[in-house]
């Protein structure tokens, strides 16, 4: 069974938890009211696998520390939040020298992203190492969360950076978390942001999560595609691991987000999937092309 | 190495995570303040490990899972807090069938202790079974959260329940974490109550670990331990996973908490370490005596 569907039972799962929660299982972070008239936070848990999600071989502790942190940092940037601060479990194999290396590691890579590590928990196993880091963080306090939810028929699909090649280039293992460009992208357009995702599955199958999410058929246009260097439209759609933002927005798209260049790849429009119009003219059905990854 | 020396020196970085961050790794859960002027919350991680927390041969799905949010809920119970949600992350084997059902159990022993699952990850590996549960809590609005670190000399060491033999009697898989007993203990002591801990490691182990966090000594009788049926006093200090509440309490002791006993099993002195008397009237170091296992 692949992983998305497993993620799928999950996020069927929303209802019935209760009227402190926002939005449960099924974004790229849960949002949640802490007591009764508190403060809303946004909570998302990632994990890293040793072989699947880095090679052990070739990556060195620090890079490793640095995704496992990154990635789930970017699951609050994909809803315009900034993080608060964050958990990390580890299980090690027991042959595994370096634990105290890799803690200091990942917490000097959470403080970073102004994000302290406030807890952690190691645990040993015959496994391969896994990383599961938590990160708590804040919705963008005027715009509120940004959920998949809400793109409408009309709105613009953007993406910031570049997309495609991520995994050999190396840059999957140095990316930079988008915070500052969602929280840019909420002040400047506001409720005109209407829908976020971070792309960690591939821009073709994380739109498709908009879509879906969103009961819109999101069109994506191969020729407008920012590719990475080395890669080219399919690379862009597929490949992965790009941690940029995509998003919808009302009216006119911004140029740039803190500095980032900022792309229109595509419309919405009524209707259902994600498909991308080739260079051919064809249509393709992009939501099946990715990573079966998740966030 | 031993997972208590790995964590310890997670424990030592608490410092310059920011003034949001008042309790940092080292307690029971981080204890953070949301926003400028948001509440507190309680946040803890841990994992429960195939093979090592649990026998995959003998034990039902649903007391995986029930372990996997228990575990966890205990620690914000050994706050004195209340949980408020969890997110929970499962490292499966690809041969591993159930992860729907896995979930499902997961999220109804959360929503049972009022905690509901609002996220999830799932990761394929070639190692064990690995369930990573976060829980965030709120401290008790009058007392706030219990620390390990206030116990003083006078005071007396109490526990909730009975200790000893969990493993071999299976409590360790069907406890009810202390929430209740916790609140009450918190309602009635007020300031009196000086220091608790959700006791994972046995209660000499962990006792050591209030007596550490305090600078003070304690002393344990051994003829007072509330020994579970099957267990002796050894057992009772030493076998660990009992998930009851050790606390330390500043005049006359209560008799029960929330309907649960409350036993006196001994006194903070000045000086350090944690020591227990035995039934021959020899001192002996309890903090020695219990499970490498910790939190």
């Amino acid at each position: 069974m692949r992983e998305s569907e497993l993620l799928a039972h999950i996020y069927e799962r929303s209802a019935g938890l209760g009227e402190h929660v926002l939005v449960g299982p099924g974004d790229d972070c849960a949002v949640v009211r802490l007591g009764d008239s508190g403060p809303l936070a946004l909570l998302t848990t990632d994990q890293l696998v040793e072989g699947r999600h880095y090679d052990p071989a070739s990556t060195s502790l620090d890079l490793i520390a640095r995704k496992a942190v990154a990635r789930s940092i970017s699951d609050i940037a994909g809803m315009g939040g900034r993080p608060t601060c964050a958990l990390a479990a580890a299980t090690l194999n027991a042959k595994f020298t370096q634990a105290d290396e890799l803690f200091d590691a990942m917490a000097r890579w959470a403080l970073r992203w102004s994000c302290p590590l406030v807890g952690g928990d190691i645990a040993i196993s015959d496994g391969p190492t896994v990383l599961t880091t938590t990160v708590v963080g804040a919705p963008h306090e005027d715009r509120g969360a940004v959920l998949r939810s809400a793109a409408k028929p009309g709105d613009l699909i953007c993406v910031t950076g570049s997309l495609g090649g991520s995994l050999a280039s190396g840059r999957h293992l140095t990316f930079e978390p988008r915070i500052a460009e969602g929280v840019a992208l909420c002040d400047v357009l506001g409720d005109r942001l209407t829908a976020m995702i971070d792309l960690s599955d591939g821009l073709g199958r994380d739109a498709g999560r908009v879509a879906k999410a969103s009961s819109v058929r999101i069109m994506l246009e191969s020729s407008q595609l920012p590719c990475a260097d080395g890669a080219d439209w399919r690379g862009a759609l597929q490949d992965g691991e790009d941690y940029e933002l995509c998003f919808a927005v009302r009216g006119d798209a911004p140029a740039s987000a803190a500095g980032t260049p900022v792309t229109v790849v595509g419309v919405v429009q009524e209707g259902d999937g994600c498909v991308v119009r080739t260079p051919d003219g064809d249509l393709l059905d992009a939501s099946q092309l990715g990573w079966d990854h998740h966030t």
